[in-house]
């Protein structure tokens, strides 16, 4: 460590990560190897053999799900294949269970066709014992989270033998709201690589995908109300849209897997894609007393945009089911506004003088009551706190933290005022950085701030985001995973027992080969190898 | 650009790449589309309409090379899919061609069984007229690089029908060597990710595929005449392991694509995993007076070192037909070498004194006999010359610099040594940095030191550099590509007509899609869409 890093040095990447070298020599024990970690797991030595063709699933006598639960049903079909990797063989009808191995699961309310939402309960009881493992849940949900728990404890000895070993876990989250953002305007992403990012963030315990589905670059979505908007918005009206067929199969393969699917219309600002089928919608900017023939954000000044806004929020609230729905709110930049004489005449009207906050802020409250007049709890983007702090904040409910600096400050700030926080500031797993970044993302304590029990309840979660500026299907994958596992498991587990990056390092690298096994892309965090490497290109 | 910029601000990356922005909204221009940009193009707007059904490769009447030349056979097969990207009817035999549209091939030598080298020629003259493209080449090699150009003009209109305009060219490398090196002993790549590598090696005119193929991690290479360096070297004997056939299979590819394959057993540093199987082979480093148990570098005081080293090093040069070879020579620690007693000996008896470098040298220099004894042209990394400068240089030929800081200055002093000089110090690719950094990798400048017409003439090329601590099979594509492109063009095209980022940013979009479309999954360079996008997640 004393030698200067000369660039380019390949001995450099040693130094920094010399502790890692030593752990890598390390045996990565396979008990115990939950990701993220459980909140009470233990385990023993005892090990018993899994055989794929005596191996079942099934609801236990008392409990409220039974079969013909969609999700529970759809789930045991999906996780057999995932915990025995490579068998092929097709089980008969007629084969006879001897002594089948069998993973009986109890829930206690039955909600199989309902939708998980902010409430949901996900804490299992599971019980690995000779011959059964146990899975209790209150809810589908639950169940969900501890059969993925239970897949992660199986693995294979050189021969290709299945295993897993006496266990004991009680585990919820620490974090109701555990999501990854996905920007689907500044590149289109086909449909495939949101499902897998689903199967992805089912593995990581993830639960809300929040769809940033349009912005300014293009405007996929295919509304039904309005078809112009991704007619002339998208980058291209077919290929690169979301019909809403499309946006059905991503909810209904997300509930599935247990995970709520957050979209946000994102205005006023970021909406120049929204202007090209909407006309009218947007601020047209003037140079001195004429039109440029440019245009700036949403017009807070035309009563034809609330009047817009209203009707496309109606379509959007009953295509998309969560209770939450996201209305942006960020980065609105004044200039265009200040140029247009319809909207200092607006400002005059309204008594807001020169302060445009008043005008953002005007505009944001409408917003939050037209979601709220149609049963949705608005969640927006941190500037429009920072600006109705010292307006009004009574219609305000969930704020989302993104800017760096002092990210705690805001979350002080914002929780003090009574208002729930989701923090996504130190996740913003799109932007460049070195590759072993992973440690940075997991050693982020997102309650360490000062403030009351109350204050701190209100941190309702965190969020990765993924923006699209040079991300699309090409490199996806391989930066968000396993990078984004660091923040699941700083979401999901008890912080005292997951502050080590040490401790951390040979489960992610083992929890990684994992990710490769069931077709993640997931990238490497250091020099090593997996059995099964990635084999898709 | 005046206000500053928020981390986490979307906003930020528009500031730092305004001008990306402007360009966006240009229209790319499909004429001269060709990457890397020909020494000479010139187009007009006469365009050709091509189908698929009516067109034809053959060969020049007068043409050295005819059918059954293996190189332009197949290539002519593999580019009809590359033109013709969407085609799949099979073409019939009874098919009547009223008016074929031909590219007529001329080859001066035939080479068609032969071997790209570092004398071969890869010029080509490229002439598209109504109903034909002539393309003469001097050999086979220069033949391919005017089929890819040609391949490269053909362009789809939004109805799907296929164009070519009326061009001509002149071309040829401005540098003889422009490589790419893959490590496969951080990180083991299957054998499809170094196959697929070389497809997309090929549409960017590299030619030059440096494999480092063993280190410190592991030793994958399987040896016929030392079976046990992979048998107990590599990360698995028999998953993570390159056979024979798999050697001469990448060969074989690289070939017909006019690629050279260089080998490169670095020594007598990174050599961790050789003692693995070839026990005795390393230093046994001491603490004190005793063995640590730990091992160094290869033992330069051993004879039976440089025994191994003949006998493997024969093994190898039959292997790999190139008239390279990499020597390695990077990064010696000589704490190891100091702590042995018996190489302490062998300095007092060399009359060496203290200083290692000279026993570094006196490695080395054997090395290099051995390998010219083999008629090979030896490569090493600028280390070896960095000691040898003050010794002796007699041997040395190629020097490969890397590291950073002022790397002109090495060039300039190797140079001056009279030795050739690859350069990769700027093109180190596998480190983390933003994603825009193709412009940085663009706006290289290899020849921009003070020397004469002769030094400059000794920089023989340049080499991207794709270590493997944080790279595998599920990020090396879109980490390489179109990141590699930027070289990829400074290292072919003239200086003077690929200067500006502004001009190449349009065309390397348009390339990068054309990628895609080739199943290269090459990543973004900013916001926007390829009429294909990526579908292999």
């Amino acid at each position: 460590m004393e030698e200067k890093c000369i660039s380019n040095s390949r001995r450099c990447y040693k130094q920094w990560f010399g502790f890692m070298v030593l752990i890598m020599s390390f045996c990565v024990s396979y008990v115990d190897a939950v990701w993220p970690m459980p909140q009470m797991i233990s385990s023993s030595m005892a090990r018993y053999t899994l055989n794929p063709r005596e191996f079942l699933f099934q609801y236990s006598s008392g409990s409220s799900a039974q079969s013909g639960c969609s999700v529970l049903d759809s789930a045991f079909k999906r996780y057999f294949p995932l915990i025995f990797t490579d068998y092929t063989r097709p089980r008969q009808h007629d084969e006879w269970f001897r002594f089948p191995f069998t993973v009986v699961v109890h829930v206690e309310r039955a909600e199989c066709e309902d939708y998980p939402d902010a409430d949901s309960s996900e804490s299992y009881k599971l019980s690995v014992r000779s011959g059964q493992a146990a899975l209790r849940a209150e809810t589908v949900w639950g169940a969900l989270r501890g059969l993925e728990s239970f897949s992660q404890l199986v693995y294979q000895d050189d021969f290709g033998e299945y295993f897993v070993n006496e266990t004991e876990i009680e585990d919820f989250p620490r974090f109701q709201f555990r999501g990854i953002l996905l920007d689907t305007s500044r590149h289109y992403l086909p449909l495939h690589a949101i499902l897998k990012t689903l199967d992805a963030m089912s593995y990581n315990k993830f639960n809300v995908f929040h769809w940033h589905i349009v912005d300014d670059p293009s405007f996929p979505y295919q509304s039904s109300t309005f078809p112009d908007l991704s007619r002339k918005g998208a980058f291209h009206p077919s290929t690169h849209v979301y019909t809403q067929i499309d946006v059905k199969r991503v909810i209904a393969h997300a509930r599935l897997r247990g995970i709520r699917v957050l979209a946000e219309f994102d205005s006023p600002g970021h909406t120049q894609s929204w202007g090209k089928g909407q006309p009218g919608l947007l601020t047209p900017c003037y140079k001195g007393t004429v039109p440029s023939g440019t245009f700036g954000p949403v017009n807070p000044a035309n009563f034809s945009s609330y009047q817009f806004m209203t009707r496309l929020f109606k379509e959007v609230t009953s295509v998309f089911p969560d209770s939450y729905i996201h209305l942006g709110g960020d980065e609105v930049d004044f200039t265009c506004w200040k140029s247009n004489p319809d909207v200092r005449g607006f400002m005059l009207k309204m008594g807001f003088g020169t302060d445009y906050t008043k005008l953002e802020s005007y505009y944001m409250e409408n917003m939050v009551n037209i979601t709220k007049g149609l049963n949705k709890t608005a969640i927006v983007w941190q500037d429009v706190f920072d600006y109705h702090e010292k307006l009004c904040c009574s219609s305000l409910s969930v704020v989302e933290v993104w800017k760096g600096g002092c990210y705690l400050c805001e979350v002080r700030r914002v929780t003090k005022a009574g208002l729930r926080v989701v923090l996504a500031s130190p996740w913003y797993l799109d932007q460049p950085g070195p590759t072993h970044d992973w440690a940075r993302y997991y050693t982020i304590w997102p309650l360490a701030f000062k403030g009351t029990e109350q204050q701190k309840k209100l941190v309702i979660g965190g969020e990765v985001c993924m923006w699209g500026e040079y991300v699309d299907a090409t490199n996806l994958s391989p930066r968000l995973w396993p990078r984004a596992s660091a923040a699941a498991e700083r979401l999901w587990s008890d912080e005292r027992m997951t502050s080590s990056v040490i401790d951390a390092y040979p489960r992610l690298v083992d929890f990684r080969c994992r990710l490769l096994r069931r077709g993640i892309q997931a990238e490497p965090l250091f020099v090593g190898h997996c059995r099964h490497e990635y084999q898709g290109i």
